[in-house]
């Protein structure tokens, strides 16, 4: 029989990768390029790596520091006066302690994709 | 002007709804069973407000609350032999201290919908 | 040597299990309940198999009418004068034929939780 | 009183963006990329206007155009012997026929961000 778990006691993992889409609700406008942008100086005073794409911004660090990061988006867009904000998380770790570096992932499969014209 | 943002010291919302799908990747069988069993386990332990559907849990609580569950939840998903896991998250908050309690939502739809055979 | 894949005449799959959070940009109003009354009237008036949560809706169906359903929704919230709608869809598809229905997987869960309190 | 809806004839939208991240189930491997890869032959095979990223693939044209080919991309990965797939799509249309080009979203957000340091 299995030792019960200490659930409180359960770390978050060390190494993340997350992509995520903020969207503000209840702005009388649709744009929402001055929310995308303030969040952006949110993620350049973060230290943290990250790369802005149209579909989102993807992020990596610690589960806490990326999670804290995005939730510090959400306070920074309410102070702005949107009342509500919904986002969008694609979170992905790894069980090994081998870093995951986002922008590996494209070369990896541009690599692949490469050797197709050959 | 507006005063330059102290970044560092955003706090993360009070309050924050979110919907989570986990998936474990790179086991041998399609059946995530288990860890869904695991995770909800977890969440029991937590005390927070969850509840489980077809595609995911939803859980409510501080941002900081949620996220250390969810990534808690991968921990325990990689502890089980799990090499890699990705979630998808839809994480919400409100500008105002309105708490917002999930169950209330669909109340609120149903009723309108109630009204509409009368 | 593989032969070439036809990609125009690849097919959809026959079965598919959706959970799409629709959410409309540009409202004067953080409320969203008018418009996901309006879509469930949709999903009702579709004939296929749904059910509402508090973060979605999950609906089954050929990867075509499922589809087809959410894209009548942006339509109908779209006509309803909301300028934008971001719509986020966990989209899950088998290669077997066995049909998944979303209401066995939570009784699946369910009944691994049961066997641990005996 | 507003007429009744005519559901079953309601169009999809014309255009859409859609940004989606794949992930095959039941692999014995946790590594991705060459079905990443066999999803981007068939996008290039498309015609429509995509990108991929470190997390998911960002395309646009019409609803279903959007959406028939992300199934596509199912059928195609089973068939390559996975039997669960499950991807996340953010999809996102307009009221207006403005066209929205994904590539013009990057570059409006950081010519805000190019104007904080004049």
């Amino acid at each position: 029989m299995a030792a019960p778990i200490d659930y409180a006691n359960l770390s978050t993992p060390p190494a993340c990768v997350a992509d995520f889409c903020l969207i503000p609700i209840g702005t009388t406008t649709a744009s929402v390029s001055n929310e995308v942008a303030a969040v952006q100086r949110l993620m350049k005073a973060s230290g943290l790596s990250y790369s802005m794409h149209s579909a989102g911004t993807t992020v990596e660090g610690s589960w806490d520091e990326v999670m804290k990061l995005i939730g510090q988006a959400h306070t920074l867009v309410h102070q702005n006066g949107v009342l509500r904000v919904q986002t969008d998380i694609r979170a992905g770790t790894s069980r090994t302690d081998k870093e995951q570096h986002f922008s590996e992932k494209v070369t990896k499969v541009e690599s692949i994709l490469a050797a197709d014209t050959k």
